[in-house]
C-alpha cells in the first residue's frame, strides 16, 4: 500500500493519499489539488475515490476541483444534505486495491462526520490505521460548539459515543490519522506529534481519561473562537466551490493604481515580517505575515472587496494564492508590482511601527502613560503573561477598541511578536497613534528569565 | 533602457520587452505571457503598450492575454481590420520614459506589417534600433507569398520599397530586431545570429545586393512551404484567441481511457525521442520529439479532435502545453498517466521500429528492396544528399504516400533523425509494416565522411 | 516534537529527523546530508545528536559529512570499534527538548546494533516510538547472515532475544521507525507500509509468530543475496567515508572523450529507460535505468575505474551523482554532453535490443532456438513464471554466463522489462548477439492473462 | 553561430558565451561557472577556449575554475606575466567553428588589455561583433587611473590609440560587447544599454568627440572610486584564485554561536532590505542588501575574519554565496539559522533605525540639530542634492567619521534609501545613537516636487 499525508499549513489541516495497485484515494483534499495528481504520478496510480470526513469549516474542500481532473467519485457522510457527490452509510466498503475501506459514521463534532477504517487484505484482516476527520485529534478531541450552545450537550454525547464505542475498541495498534494537527481551531489543545496510535492515546489523551459525564461536562465548559469565515467555508462546502480554473488572473499593480483601489475600499494586506512591517509600511493596511494567512486571514478578510497584497518582491504571490484560495478568497484582485520600494521611491507616505526588545519593555513596565496589550488567546494569557497586562484576542481586537486607552503608548506583545503586530496594524487603522510591537514577546521574556504571571481572570473585561 | 528578447523556441518567435523609468512595451507577445510579467517585475516596470507588428501566422498572439493582466493598450498597422486593439499609421509616435518608438509602415509580408524605431533621449536623438518584424530578418527578408500566387509580385514590390526606402536609410549602425529568428518558416533562410545592424546586413544578406528587379524576381520564385494551420492562427490573431485562462485542466488518464479515445479518434502524439519511439510505441500514434512540437505539430494535428500525449515521465507536461498554446491547440485533453511504461506493463500491444547507424545504411544502398526516404525540405534536398535517396518533405508525406511503394523495406533519414521518426510513425500509422530510422541522418552521414550528392530535381515527383 | 523520515529511494533507506525545543538528532543520516540541514532550518532547529542504529552496509553514512557542516556528536553502538564518533550502551539517555531518547542494544543484525526508544515528556512518560534499525521492519526481521553462515545461529538467537525481549513488550500502541523499507535487501520481505506499530507486527508480521525455536530456524533458511559493494559500505562506515565537498567536478565529456576513456576501461553506465536503450545505445556499455541505480549499481561497478553516465538530455546527472555517492561512488567521472544523440549524430557506432510484447512472447515458448531467461531473485521466480523460463538473478548473470547458450535466441525478462535491460545489455556486452528484451515481463504477462506456473528448484543450477 | 551574454548583477560584469558547430568560447567566466557549462549542454558545445580580455580588478576571475571542469585552454593578453594560461599577441586567429576570433591588443585600461573581433565565415568576411573588455563601453571608456596618478597620461594616449585607431575604424555596423553595463565602476557614466554599435558610438559617445588632447584631458580629469578589494581582486586574477570546489561548507549558526563569533570579531553582514533593518537588526552588524552585495561588500569586508550572513529566511544562501565568491570571499562561514527572528526570538538584544518619508524630511530640514548627510558619490551629489546636504560616499564613510558630528541626529540619504542604511549601519556601528534613514531618498524627493539643488563644492571637504 501507499500512504502520504499532505498538510496544509497554518490551518494544520491534514488531507490523505491512500493507494494500492495503482488505485488511489484521496481523504479531503485542499482546493489547489495539483499536489494530489502529483503524488499519484509519482506512484503510478489513478485518483478513483474522494472521501470527504465533514464539512469541514476551516478551509474549502476541493473535492469538485479534483473531480474536474481526473474523473473520480466524491463520496460524504450522509448527516446533511450536500449539493455535490454521493452519501455513504455505516459499514459501507471500499476497495482500493488490496485496501478496505469501511465507513464509520462518528457524529459529534458534526452530524454528517465519519471515520473510515483502512485495512490490508495482503498483510491480513486487522485494521492498519483509521482517519477519524475532526472526531480524534492528537491528544485532543473534536470541537462540539459550532451547532451553538444549545445544542453542546447533544453533540458532545455523540462524540463520546463515537470515540469510546467506535473508534477505541478497535485496537491498541491502530494508527490514527486526523483532519488536523497542533494549531488548527478545529479541537482546542491538538499536540505536535503528526502520528498518534489508538493505544497512546488511550494512555496519554487527558480527556479520553474521564467517563461519559466528566467528557461531556469538559467539551460543556471548553471555549474556542471561531473566526467569521468559518460560515462562508460551510456555505462553500456544501454547494461545492467555484472552480480555481475559472478564477481570473492575479494583477501586477502600480503604485497609483493600489492608491486608486484602496480609495475605493479595497482590502489591502502587508505580508512582510513585523520588523520589515515596523520599518515603514503604507498608512492603513493590515499586517499579516506571510505563513500567517491562513490562520488569520480569515478574521479579517470579508469576501467582497478586492484583496489586494503588499510584499517586498513578490517572489510568494503564488503562495499566498494558494492560501487563501484555500480560505475561499476568490476576490484576491492583485499585488503591488516591486513591492513596497516602489512606494517610498514614488515618494509615498508611509507610517512605521516602534519596536522594543523585552529588555526595553522590562524598565517601562508600571509607568502609567503604557498601556501592555496582550493580543494571544484568552487561555495562553491565563496559563502565562507578564503582569500588568491586558488580554483581547488579536481576532476580537476591532470589536472591542473601546478597552484599548487611545491616549496612551500602546506597547503589543503575543507570543513571538508577529501576532502582535496584526494587533499593532489594528490600532494604527483606527487611529492610534503611539503603539510599540515587542518583538519576541512571551518567548524572549522567558528567555530573559523575567518574572511571569498567571491568572484565571482577563483583566481587560 | 532596458531590453530584453523573449524567444520562443522551435518557431523560433522573437517577442521583445522595452522599458524605460518604469514603463514598458511588449512587442508581439507569445500567447504563455506571464515572462513578461515576470520581465516587468524584476525591472520595476508597468506594461503599458503592446504592439503586434502584423497579424503573425505562425502562432497565436498574446495580446489579449497580457492586456487582461496588465491592463495595457494593443497596437497594430492600420492595413487590415482587427476586432481588437488600435490601429497605428506611419510616423505615430510613442514616448516610453525616455524612450521614442515610432511607427514606419512597411508592407511587404502583409498589408498591415509596421516596424518600429526606437531612440533613446536620453542619448541622443539618432535611432538606436529597429522592429523589423516579418520584413528583414538576419540574412534574410519575409516571405511575399501569403497572399497566394497572384499577389506575389505586388508583395515583392511593396517589401523592396519598405526595405530600401524606409529601413536600411536609417543609417548602419541601427540595430535589427526581427520577429523571427533561424527555423522560423516566415522566411527561406534566416541566419542563427540573434543580432545584426543594418550595416551588417547591407554587407552581407544576400537579397538586398539585388536591384528592384533582381530583388522581386527571387522572391517571386522563391519556395517555402505554408503548413495548414497557418489558417487558423490568421484567423485567431484576426479574432483575439481565447484566454488560456480559460481553457480546461490537462487529464492524467489511464490506459483504459486513452484505448477508448483512441477509438473514438482522439489524436495521440507521443513525444520522446527516436531512440525510445524505436525502442516501442502503441500502435497508430505520431512521434514528435518534445522539442520539435513547435514546428511540426501544426502540419499534423487538427484543432477539434482531443490531443493525448504520450511521454516517458510526464515532467514535461507544462511545457508541452505551452508549445501547443501558442499554436493555438485549445483541444489538448490530457495524458498518459505513468508514461508509455504503464502501457507495456499493462500488457498493451506495442511496435518499434528498427534503428541503423549511417554504417548499417552505407553496405544497403543500392539494394532493391530498399526505398531510402529522405524526408528534409525539398532546399535541403538539393542542396545535398545521400545518393539514391527519394525526398518527400515530412510535411506533405501524408499527401504522398502514393509515392513510396508499401513492399519495400523503407529506410527513412533526414538531419539527424528526429523529423525520420516522424516519417516512420506516419508510414506506420498508414499500413506500412517494414520502415527503419537512419539515427544520425546526413549529420552522420557526413561526419563519416560518405558520399554526398547534389540535385536540382526531386526524384520522385 | 517534530517528526520527519527521509527516505532513499532505491534502497529504500529510511533516515529520521527528530526535533524538540529547537534542538534536533537525526538518525542514520545519507551521505547527501542537505536534506536535514533543510529540514532543520525550515523548523528552526539546530541538530546536536546524529546517531547510527548500527554500521550499515548497504550505503555509505553521511554522519561526518553531517557533522562537519553542523558540528553535531556522533553515536553509535559499543559492539564494534568505529574509527570516529561516540559508543553509547544500553540505557543511555538523551534529552532533546521535551523528548527523551534511550538506547536499547539490540544485537542480531549486527553485534553493535542498537533501537532507540522515543518519549516526549511534554506528553507523559510512555514510549511513543522506538528506532529498530535493522533488527525489526514492517512485516520482517533483519537479515543475520552477515558475518557468515557459521555465525547465523548465534546472530538469529541474539536477534530473537533483541525482538521479543525488549521491543515487543514496550506495548501495541508504539510506532516502529525502522532503517529500511520495502524493496531494501536488508530484509527478505519488507512490506511497503512506511508506518507501523508493535501491535499491528504482533498480529501480522509472520516470522513473530514462531517460538524461539522456529524463529531462529527460519533465519536460518533464509537466503539473500549480498551484493559486492557491501564490503565497501562496511568499510567506508567503520572509518568515515571522504566528505563530499573534497570530490572531484562531474565533467561534460565529448564523443571523442567518452571514446578515449572506454578504451582505458571505463564504466560507462546508460541511465536511461530500457525503451530508449533498445532503440539505440553504444555497443558496450551495461544499461541501469536511473532509478534503478541504488539498487543495482552496487552489483556492477567496482571503486576505481571512472564511472561515466549516458543519458538523454544530462538533466538527472544531480540526482545521479546523489544516487552513486550514497553508494561510496567516489570515481563518477562524468557524461556524454548532450547525451545519446550526439553520438549517433557524430557518426558512432550503435547497437539496439530487440523488444517483444508478452503477446510476442507467447506464440514462440517452445521453440527450440528460444531461450527464456528470467532474471528476477530466486524466490519471486520460484513463487511464479512463465513454464519453460530458466532463472539467474541479475546480480549473478555476469558469473553464470556458462549457463546462458550462446547459440540461441536468449529473451529476457524480469518484473517488467527494467531489469530484463540490464540482463541484455550486459549479454551484449559479453558478445550475445540475438538479444531480446519482454517490455512488461512478468506484470503484462499476469495481465494478459497467461499461464504461470511455480517451482522450488531453479531448472537451471 | 550561438552568442550568449552572462550577466553577474551588481557588478555590471558582463561574459560572453560565443559557439559555432560543437564548438565554443568564454571571455571573461565569472568564478561560479556553472552557467557556461548548462549554455554549452544546452547547444551540444565543447568550450574549448577561455579568453580573458585583462586581468580583472573588480570580480575573481573563473577560468581556472571553469578548466577544470571542462579542460579548455586559457588565454590573454601578453602584457602582463600570469601565473597560468597562455599570452595571445597582435593578429593571432582561433577558429571555433565558422567563426574566427583575432586578438586585437588594446591597452590603456591595463597593458595587457586586448580586444577580440568575431567574423562568421558562414557569412562573410566581414567582423561582425568586437569584444571589447574594459577599452570601450556603451557611453563610456575605460577608466585609466588603475596605475596611479602619475601614469593616467600615459594610459589615456594609449586607449585613445586602441579606441580610435584600432576599434572605431572597424565599421559602424559592428557589435559592441564590453565587459561592463551600467553601475560597474570600471567605467564612470556606463550608460544602460546592453547592445550597442561602433556607428552609434561614434554618434553618441561624448568622450569619443574630443580630439586626441581633449581625450587624454578628460581621462586625466576623471575621478573614480577605487574599492579596496580591488587590491585582492588583481592578486587573485594574476595568480589563479584557489578552486571553488575546494572551500569548506557554509554553516547554519545558532544564535550563541553567532555571538561567540562576534565577540571574535567576526564580520556580520545583515543583508535584509532598509526597512526590515530598521525594524530591528542585531548592534554592530553592517546592513548591505542583499543585491547590493556584488557592489558594496568589497568595500567593507577584510578577508580574513570570518563572514556571518543574517537574513530573514535564509533563502537567499546560495545567490549570496555566489556574490561573495565572485569577489574572491572565502572567508564566508555561515549564517544565522532561522534568520534575524530567532535572535529576537530568544531575547537577543535589538536596535533599530528611524525612517523617515521625504515628507518627514523637509519640514526638518533647517533645524540646527538635524545633520543630512547624502552618501551618493560626490559626482551625484554635485549634479543635484538637497540644499543643505553633506556628502561623504558611502564606501570612504568609515574613514571620514570625523565629518560627522556625534551629537546630532544624523539624517542618512541616498538615491533611493538603500545605501543610505548601509551609511546608518556605519554610524551606529561607530556610536551614533541618534540615527535616521530616509526611506526613498532623492527619487522620493524629486518625485515629489522638493527643490532640488546644485553644486561643485563638497560642504564636508
Amino acid at each position: 500500500m501507499m500512504f502520504e499525508m499532505v498538510k496544509s499549513n497554518g490551518i494544520a489541516h491534514k488531507s490523505y493519499f491512500l493507494g494500492s495497485n495503482g488505485i488511489a484515494a484521496v481523504i479531503d483534499p485542499r482546493r489547489d489539488c495539483d499536489i494530489y495528481i502529483d503524488i499519484a504520478e509519482r506512484n503510478d496510480m489513478k485518483i478513483e475515490y474522494i472521501f470527504e470526513t465533514h464539512r469541514n469549516e476551516d478551509f474549502t474542500i476541493g473535492s469538485i476541483e479534483l473531480r474536474e481532473i481526473v474523473g473520480a467519485d466524491i463520496f460524504h457522510g450522509a448527516g446533511i444534505d450536500f449539493d455535490y457527490g454521493n452519501s455513504v452509510n455505516e459499514g459501507d466498503k471500499f476497495q482500493i486495491g488490496s485496501l478496505v475501506l469501511e465507513i464509520i459514521e462518528t457524529p459529534g463534532h458534526t452530524d454528517e462526520s465519519i471515520s473510515i477504517t483502512v485495512k490490508d487484505r495482503d498483510v491480513s484482516d486487522d485494521v492498519y490505521m483509521i482517519l477519524t476527520g475532526d472526531s480524534l485529534f492528537a491528544g485532543e478531541t473534536g470541537r462540539c460548539d459550532l451547532y451553538g450552545e444549545e445544542n453542546k450537550r447533544k453533540m458532545s454525547e455523540a462524540l463520546y459515543n463515537s470515540i469510546f464505542k467506535k473508534i477505541l475498541p478497535l485496537g491498541d495498534n491502530v494508527i490514527i490519522c486526523p483532519a488536523h494537527g497542533s494549531g488548527s481551531i478545529c479541537g482546542a489543545e491538538i499536540r505536535e506529534q503528526e502520528l498518534t496510535t489508538i493505544g497512546y492515546e488511550k494512555k496519554t489523551n487527558k480527556i479520553l481519561k474521564y467517563d461519559k459525564k466528566g467528557f461531556v461536562n469538559a467539551k460543556i465548559k471548553e471555549k474556542l473562537y471561531k473566526p467569521p469565515y468559518f460560515q462562508k467555508m460551510e456555505k462553500n462546502n456544501l454547494e461545492g466551490p467555484d472552480l480555481i480554473c475559472k478564477l481570473p488572473y492575479l494583477k501586477p499593480l502600480s503604485m497609483h493604481e493600489v492608491k486608486e483601489l484602496m480609495a475605493r475600499e479595497a482590502q489591502v494586506i502587508d505580508v512582510r515580517d513585523p520588523t520589515a512591517f515596523s520599518g515603514g509600511h503604507i498608512p492603513n493596511t493590515l499586517n499579516i505575515w506571510n505563513d500567517g494567512l491562513p490562520a488569520y486571514a480569515g478574521w479579517f478578510l470579508n469576501y467582497e472587496q478586492p484583496v489586494i497584497i503588499i510584499d517586498d518582491d513578490n517572489s510568494r504571490i503564488d503562495e499566498i494564492k494558494r492560501y487563501l484560495t484555500r480560505l475561499g478568497y476568490d476576490n484576491i484582485y492583485g499585488y503591488l508590482s516591486g513591492g513596497f520600494k516602489v512606494w517610498f521611491e514614488g515618494s509615498g507616505d508611509f507610517e512605521s511601527v516602534q519596536t522594543w526588545s523585552v529588555h526595553d519593555l522590562l524598565p517601562n513596565m508600571g509607568k502609567k502613560s503604557l498601556f501592555l496589550l496582550d493580543v494571544r488567546k484568552e487561555n495562553d494569557w491565563i496559563k502565562e503573561h507578564i503582569d500588568g497586562s491586558h488580554n483581547v484576542y488579536v481576532g476580537l481586537l476591532k470589536d472591542n477598541l473601546d478597552k484599548i486607552p487611545q491616549d496612551k503608548h500602546v506597547v503589543v506583545s503575543c507570543d513571538t511578536g508577529y501576532k502582535a503586530s496584526i494587533g499593532a496594524s489594528i490600532l494604527q487603522m483606527n487611529g492610534y497613534k503611539n503603539v510599540t510591537n515587542v518583538l519576541g514577546s512571551m518567548a524572549a521574556w522567558k528567555k530573559a528569565g523575567y518574572p511571569v504571571a498567571m491568572g484565571n481572570l482577563n483583566n481587560i473585561s
